[in-house]
């Protein structure tokens, strides 16, 4: 019987929009206010999905304390509270909220082995949101 | 690497659920309150949701502005502050959320090209939603 | 020791906001796209907010099955899934959610005696509520 | 023209999470705080997806006075306002909100006809959910 | 420059109401089915509201770790993963919301010193509220 | 009949919290992660409540329209998308969200005669807010 378990993880951060390579003009015309130069920030919020069996023995598909435990250390220590364009990960890649939830996805991906890793969804605003499924 | 965008529109209209082809008690009986004469209203919330390549110049799926732009004109000026009835496309179709969400994936569908449609959820309370992919 | 009881009811109706008195020109300047001919609706929310001594044998202000009992007959079976405007407390007064919101309190003021009414506030949209206390 | 339906359905419950064949210890580690003796508690909401035609004739892929009948008998009268532990259903199973979620599944699917059950997902706290598909 | 802070804790516990004064008929009858003799539970968010000057110096009427700190011991040790009805304040006293409230309240009028307590105000669901103001 | 009015508006912007008089080593103790140093952000809603007569002839205690048009110029298009460090008002002062409401407070009451300001509050996240009345 698998099931699916989703947990969400609020961090506040911010970021600017641009690309060094484009032009100020185009820029501008891209990414619109999300390109004003001192950056701005939103309340995001990640949603983590995990499949997997449900133990017979412990009526789970994973514990929360270890998903806790690693979203802790590579997702709220790595992202809450800072500026995402100071960030190594976005030192060539624009921090848009598709770009960010690839690379929750990833950090995930690679390091959580407790259960499968099958999607994971960034809320940037209440109205927008974007998904990642590898 | 492809990711799922979603973004959320909101619009008040009114409607009355009510068949001309049933009879007055058969439309109670199928329709109940919402078959009072002179109809009732919702704050819905239309979800759409979008499926592409993520640009690895601009970090996006699509581009928000493009999006809201096109929702301007086929979902907010044609449903917000409307009563449903009294609609060309439910002229001959019972406005149902079933058939609204059917109606608004189809003008998104045959007019909006910046993105793959995935599907269209509109909610019209928050306890009743429904879903349409195509 | 006095204390607060707040309950939330739903309910979905729609209205038109247009006074008589005015020409059509000016109620299309006043409501704006409220003024739409056919009308349009709203998810409301009523919260009643309800002040007494807490009962030191039952630890409650005030029984909520007495409370639900009367918001049934008073606010949901009046209101839910009606069109305001073709209601008789609506007869000469715009249905704005001001005047709901006044005439939610006056049916609460005036019959129910299980504990003092302290004010009613009504959502009309998740961004717009109004509130009376009398 | 197949679509999605999804209701919502509340309701306050108990448990304790302990497995009788485990220590006292590894019931400690294993399930944390909510292995404390004398249990707690959650509003749950959960989200019955249906599927199927949308009927020509009433607009809708089910009744939802139907589904509301059903949930009423099968889903709240069952769990809302119960500790789950005492039941039944959970006399030999551990009541995480995975085998909750696959309980109302498994119901749903035995006894409601009217529609095809697509899934289940139970929300335990606003950043915890569930999700079960058969 | 008198402001108001409000900081949301959340936790979830179980209760029953039941007074062992009253007969058993007589706590059906009042409490109804939260009377149910095994209990049930709730995600309760507390909402603290605390009112001071904005200190010139560092912009904030008080410092939310501080509040944090103070809410860890005093809120959420006491009230977390708990049964209700097995503390020690509610040894005498029905464990409505109500009590609760007030109970919460004389936690931090007696012992959070770094800003005046405004109110305590508990949401039991989401569509029931109390809130005590000494 | 004084009737109070309540809308919500939401921007997104970025702030870092720092006194210049203070140490470093203060600013971290006092201000913890939110000192970081490239700043972070957050999706702001500030609720602004007016308190007026409800106009016997419109149903208003101020017309929306005219509320959002002020709203727009002094609000949004002096927040959304900023970094509020940068801005003109908190040249000298830290942009806390308490000295926020405050001046949010202060420009609505010094340009808005529609109606009587009667309080501004602002979320800084779903669990924090302020409130400021003056």
């Amino acid at each position: 019987m698998k099931a699916y378990l989703t947990r969400r993880y609020h961090f506040s951060a911010s970021h600017r929009l641009n690309n060094d390579a484009f032009s100020a003009e185009k820029n501008r015309v891209v990414y619109g206010k999300c390109n004003n130069p001192h950056g701005h920030g939103h309340n995001y919020v990640a949603e983590v999905t995990l499949c997997g069996e449900v133990d017979p023995a412990t009526g789970m598909v994973c514990n929360l304390a270890d998903l806790d435990m690693f979203a802790r250390t590579n997702l709220l220590d790595a992202f809450d509270h800072m500026n995402l364009n100071t960030l190594k990960c976005f030192a060539n890649l624009v921090p848009t909220t598709e770009n960010l939830t690839i690379e929750i996805f990833r950090r995930f991906q690679s390091g959580f082995s407790h259960a499968h890793l099958e999607r994971v969804r960034v809320e940037e605003t209440g109205n927008n949101s974007f998904e990642y499924a590898g």
